[in-house]
């Protein structure tokens, strides 16, 4: 059954692979399942036919036969699950190996997402720069919990995994703050991450579409 | 195998249930599951045998026999793929209910989250009463998507799973902030959640251990 997936027709990012489309790409990519993309615009995102598919107006949603699904780290769970590659075959590696996922996406990247809307959100409001800080040290708390957990390991238990996958990616939204390098474990981590060819062949072809899309008309 | 799990000695909401173990004690008591309760002081929470278990140094945790779990979403996720009912049969269904629990964690936690940080520790801040309704409106705008998908429904896909045991323990988060009685029908979704035997059972565990820590001593 084909794999269909949605991602921005133009992402907001300009290609950069921050928009969380890349992150189920990756997983596909990890597991060797190949896909097509529907692209949308913001405008179709929040009109009805999207919305019965995301109820947030999101992107990526995953459909595959009956199956429809919404919330990047329900999709890669669903991809890690159906195809080996990404979760250990130990019982007890597995729950742990979601559990990173979880971590990722509940502990670490609430903080990002708050500095995120700190930066683009708030940037002209007249509390912006004092406020910044307290919110960058908010980030700065769990990326040292994490740089002390991960210490000199590749990953975060035993061989590459969901939970990695979904760690990377959270923490490339750090990538331009220059808050990584505070953490040189973190960012080897991160680096690893962007290095698998896996990685390399989503964010390729994330970077495809945003090219496509500026490329003055014919 | 005995299930223990990890709370508050003291829970900074005095007993509310808003700490996450009650997330935890709910879902193990939907599927019927006896546990065991060890209870941290917050210094307790931060030395190096708490963070082995849980690397943010928060609760909950869980063991049971040789596997050691931390993250909410990771443990109710756990116990709901171990015993039957929190997730539907049906392999479609099941992934569906999934999403309702990252969404709830990932999509409406987030800015509810902020809400939080916002109110606690930013109160004497001089930005405070300024910056308030921003934060109140990102919550807001899930709010109202998610009502919109609930509509008149229950549940949010079909029977109760742990998609909707997440989301209820989310917005239950709101519950002081009146903002809950602006969208009736997640009110009432709320209230049915909180209806439940098996929260009720949870609620009053958790209660149980606040109302002990408050005791004068013998």
């Amino acid at each position: 059954m084909t794999i269909t997936i949605t991602a921005f027709e133009r992402s907001p990012d300009g290609g950069r692979g921050l928009a969380r489309d890349t992150r189920v790409r990756w997983a596909l990519e990890e597991v060797g399942q190949p896909y097509e993309v529907r692209l949308l615009s913001f405008r179709a995102m929040k009109e009805p036919a999207h919305l019965a598919l995301h109820p947030f107006g999101q992107i990526p949603t995953y459909e595959e036969g009956d199956l429809a699904l919404f919330e990047t780290g329900a999709i890669v769970l669903h991809v890690a699950q159906r195809h080996a590659g990404l979760l250990p075959d130990d019982a007890d590696a597995r729950a742990r190996a979601i559990a990173w996922m979880f971590a990722a996406l509940n502990t670490v990247e609430p903080p990002i997402l708050e500095l995120a809307n700190a930066r683009l959100l708030e940037s002209g409001e007249p509390w912006s720069e004092a406020r910044l800080p307290l919110v960058e040290d908010r980030v700065r708390h769990r990326l040292r919990q994490l740089a002390g957990r991960l210490d000199e390991a590749d990953w975060l238990d035993g061989g590459f995994s969901a939970g990695d996958l979904m760690m990377v990616s959270v923490l490339l939204r750090l990538k331009s703050s220059g808050m990584l390098g505070e953490y040189p474990n973190l960012a080897a981590y991160v680096a690893r991450g962007e290095a698998r060819p896996a990685y390399q062949r989503a964010f390729a072809a994330q970077l495809a579409v945003c090219a496509a899309s500026h490329r003055p008309a014919d």
